[in-house]
C-alpha cells in the first residue's frame, strides 16, 4: 500500500501579494494538476494531499475536474512534520509512504528513477532521499552520502561550507509509515524541526536511507520572482506551433517560434507573438501587441501597440499601450495606458525584493513587478524594478512607484499644477511646416 | 406659403469649449449642412435660419456653398419664443411655419412623415407637435396626448411624474403664422417660458395640435458628450467601403469594415483603420496608427502608433504616440507624444463632468476628454476621464490633469528635480547580455 | 613638396556633452576618415593632423586602419597660429603648404577646383584664400577682394557690416612654408588673433592671395546641432537602397526611399525604415519600430514601438517605446520605456540652447535634446526641447526635465505619494462590457 502525500499547506507567506502557488497555471495546467497527472501515470495506491483551508476548495475542484481518485486534508501543525502527521492520521497507516512537494516541479524522470527503484526498495526495507546536485549554493538541507546512502542532512550549512554537492528535494520514501509516525512521535518535543530529527534518529537507529540521485530540472516556487525560470522552463518544453482550430491569424499578424495558442483568442492585424508563447483561452492580442517569452493565462487582454516580454499573466490581466517585462501578475488586474514596468535599473544592478519586510537580491538583473490580484494601474504611471503591489490595490494615474504598496491601498500623488493666463496665439499659425515632416 | 425655422441661435453654454454645435460636422457635413439639404428635398417655400452673431457668418457661407435660398437672422430676444418672434418678423407672414432645432438629428422618416401629414394639417387648419416615445426618463417637455391630439406640455416633471410615454421634439407645426405671432405677444408678458405658455394657450382657446408619433432615430447636442452618441448614430449609416481614388492604402496597411476615406488623405505603413470610420480630407495616418469607431474631420494627423477610439476628432487635430478615447476634440488640437486621455476609472464607476458649476453624471463608464480650439498639450500628460479643457489653453509636459481648464490659461505642473553625484560608472559595462534580450 | 596641415585641435567646448567632432561618424565614416580619405585621392606628398591629446589615439588608429602615410601632432599653443605652428615644427620645409578644418564638409569640387589651381599658384608663388557666398550674415571672417585677389580679412563684423558676400572657409593655401613661418613669428607678440595678424602683415607687404570661389555644399560643426544639418546633408548623397547581403527583411516590414543598411543588422516584424536612412552594423530594429531621416550608428537598438526621426545616434543608443526626435546623442546611451525627446514647442517659437553660460536661439523649431556618451534616461522621463545631458548622467524615471544637466550627475525627483485605503471592490465586477471593445 504506497501512500503518495503531497505537500500544499504551506502559508506561501514569502509568495505575497500573489495567490496560492500551487494554484498556479502553466501552460493551461495548475501545480496541482500537473503532479495529479504525473503521479497517476504510475500505479501508485493513494493520493493525499495536504492543503490549508484557502486552497482546499480549489484543489477539491481540480480533483473532482481530473477524476483522479484522491482525498484532500487541512494541515494541522507546523512544518513538513504537521503535515506528514496531518497525512498519517488518514491514510492506511500499512505499507510505504511517499511525500512530495506540490510545488517542486521536475521531470517524468524522477518518478520514472523511483518506480524502477520501488521494488529494491521494498525488498530491502531502505528509505530514501533524494538528492539534486547544484553548483552554486542553495539555501536549503544539504545530504551527506557515501556508497549511495545518506549518513545526515545539514540545514542551510551556509556558502562554502557545503557537506556535499546535493541539497535534498522533498520527494522523500519511507518503506514504513509505522516507523516514521513512532519517530516523528518521539521528536515532537524536539525545539529543532521535528521531521529533520525525526530522519537523523532513523539514521542514527539504523535505518537505510538511499540517496536517489536526480540530475534532471528542478524549480521550486519560494519568491514569487521564482515564477518567472518556472515558466521559462515550462515554455521550453513547448515544441512547435500548436494553434487551435478557431482562432483566426490576420495576414498582418505573425506568429514565430514555438507556441500553443488556445481556443477563443483573437488576433488582430499587427500583432506578433516571437516564440516561446503560451497564450490561454479568449486572450485578446490587439493591433500590432507583441508577446513573447511570456505565458497568458485565460481572457488577457494585450491591448493595441503593448509588449508583454518574459512575463507570467494568470488570468485577466488587461494591457493597452503597455510594456510589461519580467513580471508576474495575478488574476484580474489593469493597467491604464502608458503606465509601464520598469525592469531594469539604470545602473545595471541586481534587482532586490524586500520579502517580509527583509531586503532579498533576487540575483536577477531584470525584474519588473509582481502584482497581486484585483489590481488597477493608473495611466502613465512608472512602476520601478521589484516594486510589489498588494491585492485589491489602486495605484494612481502619472506616478512613479519605488515603493511596494500592501493590500487593499490606493495610492495617489500630489500634484501641484500652476494656472497661469496664456499670451501665445496659435489660431493664425500655419501648419503646413510641420506637416511636411510627418 | 411654409415657412421653415431653423433654430440655431442659441449660445450653447453647455457645450463649452466645444464651439458651435451646428457647425459641428459629422461624416464631413455639418448639421447645419444636413439640415438644409434634408429640407431641400421638400418643396418647402421659404427657409429661415435663427443664429447668433457668431455663427452668423459660417451658416451663410454653407448656405452659398449649397446654393440654398435661405436667410439667417440673428436671434433677438431669448428663448425659442425669441427665436420665432425674430423669424415671424422676418418671413412672409402669409400661410404656415414649421420650427425646428438646427440641432436636433432625425432620420428622414420623420419629414416624409410629416410631408404625408401636411395636406390634411392645412384642409383642416391644425398645428402639430411631434412625441418621441422614451423608455426611461428625458428632461425635456412632456406631452399629454389622446387620441392622437396633444391637451397639455409639462416640462421636465422629473422621473416617475412623467405624465406620458412621450417627450417633445422641437419640430412644430403652426397652420397660422397670424395666430402663433398673436398668441406668443399676448403671452409675451409671462413670467413662464413664453413659447409654452402660447402653446397652452393656444390649446385652451380650441386650437387643435395633432401629435406626429416619431418612432426613428433622435439625437441631440445639450451637453458636449452628446456628440459622441450622434456621431455613433452617423458612423452606423456608413455601409461598405467608399475610398477616394487617389488614396493609396500600403499593402501593410489594413482598411476593415464600413468606411469613409476621404480625398488627400495619406496612409502609412502598418496603419489600420476598423470601422466604423470616418476620415475627413488631407489627415494623414502615420506608421502603426490605429483608428476605430471615430469620425475625423480634416486635416487631422494620426502620427506613430497612435490610437484614436471612439472620439470626434472637429479637423486639424495631431496625435502622435498617443492615445484618444472616447473624446471630443474641436479643431487646432496637438497632443504631445504620449499624452493620453484616460477614459474609464479605476473603480469603473460612471463618469461625470462640470458643466456650468454642476456636477452631471454622464452615465458613460467610458469618457475621455472635451477639448476646445486651440488647445496644446504637453508630451507625457495624462488627462483625467471627464476633463475639459478651454480654447486656447497649454497643457504643460508631463502633468496628471484631473480639474477643468479655462480658456486661454496656461498650466504647469511644480516639478522639483534633485541633483546630485552619479558614481556608477557604466562605460565599461557589455552590453551584450541585454542584447539577447531584445 | 605640398603639405596638408588638418585642424582637429580644439578642445570642442561649445560642442560639450557631445565628444570630438572629428570623430562623429556619418554614414559610417569619422569626418577624419573622410578627411584623409578625399585628401588621398589627390598626389599630395604630406598629411600632419594637428589633434589634441585626447583625440590623438583615435586619429593615429584611423590612420593605421586607412592605411595613409600621416603623422598625428598634439597641438601646442592658442588657436589656428597655435595650430600651423606645430605643424611648421614637424613638416619638411621646402615647398608649399595647405591649412584645412578637419570638421569641415565640402564637396569634392573645392578640392578639384584647387589641384586645378595648384600649378598656376606655384608658378605665380601665389598665396590663396577660400571664399563661400553666403545670403545671410555669418559669424566668421570676411573677405574683401577685388579682381579675384583678397586685400583684407574682416573678422565678424556684425549683421549690416559685412564687406563682401564671402566668408572664410578655413581652406587656406600658401605657396612658401618659409614665408608664413616667418610672418608667424613676427605677428607672435600682437594682441589680435596672431594667424589674421599675420595674413594681413603678408597682404601689407605685397603677397598675392588669390581668392578661391567655393560655391557647393558647406557644412561645419560648431554647435552640436549642427550634426544634424551635417546629417541632412550626408543622408541626401545616399541613392537607392544598398542592404547588407546578411540582412533578412521580414515580408512584414517595409524599406522604403534610400537608405543604407550594413551587415549584421537585424530587423523584426512590423520594423518600418523610410529613407533616407543609415543604419550601422549590428543594429537592430524591434516588432514595429519606425526610423526616418535618421543616421544610427554601429550597435544601436531601435525597440518596440520605438521611432526615430531626424536624428543622430552615434553608436549603442538603446531605445524601447520612445520618441527620439531631431536629437543628437552619443555613444552608450539608453532610454527607458516612454521615455521621450520633446522637439516642439507648445508656443511653436524657436529652440534655444544653453552654450556656455550663453542662450542662443538655435533657430530651429523642431529640436529635440543632445546627449553625451553613457547617458541613463528613466522610463517614462520626458526631456524638454534642447535640453542637453552631461556624460555619465543618470535622469530618474517618471520626471519632465527642462533644465540641462551637466556631467556624472542623477537627477531625480521628489515624489510624494499618499497612500490610503482603498475602499472599491472590483473582484466581483463582470469585465465582458469593456472586453467588447476592444
Amino acid at each position: 500500500m504506497l501512500s503518495i502525500v503531497l505537500l500544499a499547506g504551506g502559508s506561501s507567506s514569502r509568495f505575497v501579494p500573489l495567490t496560492d502557488k500551487n494554484l498556479f497555471p502553466f501552460l493551461g495546467k495548475t501545480l496541482v494538476e500537473r503532479q495529479l497527472q504525473n503521479f497517476s501515470k504510475f500505479s501508485f495506491d493513494e493520493f493525499i494531499v495536504i492543503g490549508n483551508p484557502e486552497n482546499k476548495p480549489a484543489i477539491e475542484a481540480e480533483i473532482t475536474k481530473l477524476g483522479i481518485k484522491a482525498k484532500v486534508m487541512v494541515q494541522v501543525g507546523e512544518g513538513q512534520s504537521g503535515a506528514v502527521n496531518t497525512a498519517l492520521a488518514e491514510v492506511n497507516m500499512e505499507g510505504d509512504l511517499l511525500v512530495v512537494n506540490m510545488n517542486d516541479v521536475f521531470e517524468d524522470s524522477l518518478l520514472e528513477k523511483f518506480n524502477t527503484l520501488l521494488p529494491e526498495l521494498r525488498s530491502e526495507k531502505q528509505n530514501m532521499l533524494t538528492g539534486y546536485k547544484v553548483s552554486k549554493y542553495f539555501p536549503g538541507g544539504y545530504l551527506v552520502h557515501e556508497n549511495g546512502f545518506v549518513s545526515k542532512v545539514v540545514e542551510k550549512p551556509g556558502a562554502g561550507n557545503e557537506p556535499s554537492d546535493y541539497v535534498r528535494l522533498v520527494f522523500d520514501y519511507f518503506h514504513s509509515k509505522q516507523e516514521l509516525l513512532a519517530n516523528l512521535k518521539k521528536a515532537s518535543s524536539s525545539k529543532d524541526d521535528v521531521y529533520e530529527t525525526a530522519l537523523t534518529n532513523m539514521m542514527g537507529s539504523g535505518s537505510k536511507f538511499r540517496m536517489l540521485d536526480y540530475e534532471g530540472a528542478w524549480f521550486t516556487l519560494k519568491y514569487p520572482w521564482h515564477v518567472l525560470a518556472m515558466m521559462e522552463y515550462f515554455l521550453g518544453t513547448i515544441k512547435g506551433q500548436t494553434i487551435a482550430d478557431d482562432v483566426e491569424v490576420p495576414d498582418t499578424a505573425r506568429i514565430n517560434g514555438d507556441v500553443i495558442i488556445e481556443s477563443g483568442v483573437k488576433i488582430f492585424d499587427g500583432a506578433v507573438v516571437n516564440g516561446p508563447v503560451y497564450i490561454g483561452k479568449n486572450c485578446i492580442l490587439g493591433n500590432n501587441a507583441l508577446v513573447r517569452g511570456s505565458n497568458l493565462g485565460d481572457n488577457c487582454v494585450v491591448g493595441f501597440s503593448s509588449e508583454v516580454a518574459r512575463s507570467y499573466f494568470k488570468s485577466n490581466v488587461w494591457l493597452h499601450m503597455n510594456y510589461a517585462g519580467d513580471s508576474i501578475i495575478d488574476n484580474n488586474v489593469s493597467f491604464g495606458s502608458t503606465a509601464i514596468t520598469a525592469n531594469f535599473r539604470l545602473d545595471e544592478a541586481n534587482i532586490s525584493v524586500t520579502v517580509k519586510g527583509e531586503k532579498i537580491d533576487t540575483g536577477l538583473t531584470k525584474l519588473g513587478n509582481i502584482i497581486g490580484p484585483n489590481v488597477r494601474i493608473g495611466v502613465g504611471t512608472k512602476l520601478m524594478p521589484g516594486v510589489k503591489i498588494g491585492a485589491g490595490s489602486f495605484i494612481g494615474s502619472g506616478l512613479t512607484l519605488a515603493q511596494d504598496v500592501e493590500a487593499n491601498k490606493f495610492v495617489d500623488g500630489k500634484t501641484e499644477l500652476v494656472v497661469k493666463d496664456n499670451k501665445v496665439d496659435i489660431t493664425s499659425k500655419s501648419r503646413e511646416h510641420i506637416k511636411q515632416n510627418i
